[in-house]
């Protein structure tokens, strides 16, 4: 074992994927890039880790910095470490990820640095390794929205079956089949129906729900049952 | 945004977590630090990342140097970053784990740095914040296991029920209820029932099981059932 003193100092880049529902698609946050390399090409929201914050701090800088945004909570996605993934010089970037209501958020966002938020779907070339850190974050949210009533988070605070039906689409491109998903999704136990009804959307009209927060915890497994395949999102 | 040159680095270490299971526990590798600060005070193996190698090509290595191990297949746990971690100066730590067949490891581990085995229960003080990285590490494993059957890996390829109940007791660190274990692990449809017997462990004896790997994936459900209270190990 050696000294301190002896070892190579790296850069610590933080790289953000903001994933945003907007009630009908889902669309990731990227930015032109300030500076060279790939100076103006797109690109997560990204800067250094500084000498005097945790990473999770550093996060919170870099992304309301760029955007104006905050109050989201990210989580650790992993580092990515390809001694030649930036070819301006060896940069460890570690990613952080949310997924958050878009809609609550829109407002907030700064125009300063052109930030866009694209659908899945339409994800223009992304500098260096950033396509794969997307897909990384897509596979992982797959998978917890899988197991945990995560992505419920997402909806209002009364909602109809349609829009979580929606959601769910969105998050694992798949098309349900209607009544399928409507039987399992109450048979968990976690919706309370309401008296009123959405007419907007449609002219029937949809009851409104609302979650029963208090038995998250017990009823997360019923949501295993919802993802056909959840295997393939497994790590 | 500023430039590279502008930017502060940093260095950057690995801690690897390597959990053992020697047939009846489930060990903790830790070692004598060999440097300033805390020198000779109890550690995970740690090492700093060089400049020409990924991550994860850095824990194998500092694993190696270490301990002599090879082939062991770390994951990512996170980065721990707290400006104040190590009061020598800013280091980030990118904290790597793996669970393994110690039985299967023993002869492979060199003496030059003292490496120590020891049970969870009887850890003792370690530097830094490497308690809490290893509450973390097994937490993540608890949460994993309760859902895939990645513990099964650490069985012999011929195994008897008491034995896969003596491991899923030693990760969870529960008592099980012997009758009521079999019947959930037997109902998984995961095991194929041999037609020898192990009489060394019992004078009754018990019969041996192998896995059915082809039925892994399907079945991973059935896991769940496992665990009393799998919800506090999840994230």
């Amino acid at each position: 074992m050696t000294r301190y003193s002896e070892q190579t100092k790296l850069l610590l880049a933080i790289d953000c994927i903001i994933f945003g529902f907007d009630g009908e698609n889902i669309k990731l946050l990227i930015i032109k890039r300030g500076m060279a390399p790939e100076k103006n090409k797109w690109s997560l929201m990204g800067g250094f880790a500084g000498p005097r914050e945790d990473t999770d701090q550093a996060a919170t800088r870099i992304l309301k910095q760029l955007t104006g945004m905050e109050g989201i909570y990210m989580e650790q996605l992993r580092a990515f470490s390809d001694p030649s993934r930036d070819p301006e010089e060896r940069v460890i970037s570690l990613v952080y990820y949310a997924l958050i209501d878009l809609r609550q958020y829109k407002e907030q966002i700064t125009e300063e640095y052109h930030p866009a938020w694209v659908p899945l779907k339409e994800i223009p070339e992304l500098i260096f390794d950033h396509q794969q850190m997307v897909q990384e974050a897509l596979r992982t949210l797959r998978y917890k929205a899988a197991l945990h009533p995560v992505i419920f988070e997402l909806l209002p605070d009364k909602f109809t079956l349609p829009q979580i039906q929606m959601l769910y689409s969105c998050v694992y491109d798949i098309e349900f089949d209607k009544r399928n998903f409507s039987r399992k999704l109450l048979s968990t136990g976690l919706l309370v129906k309401q008296k009123e009804k959405d007419r907007i959307n449609s002219k029937k009209g949809a009851f409104f729900y609302k979650l029963d927060k208090s038995k998250y915890k017990d009823k997360f497994r019923s949501f295993l049952n919802f993802v056909p395949n959840a295997d393939s999102f497994m790590m």
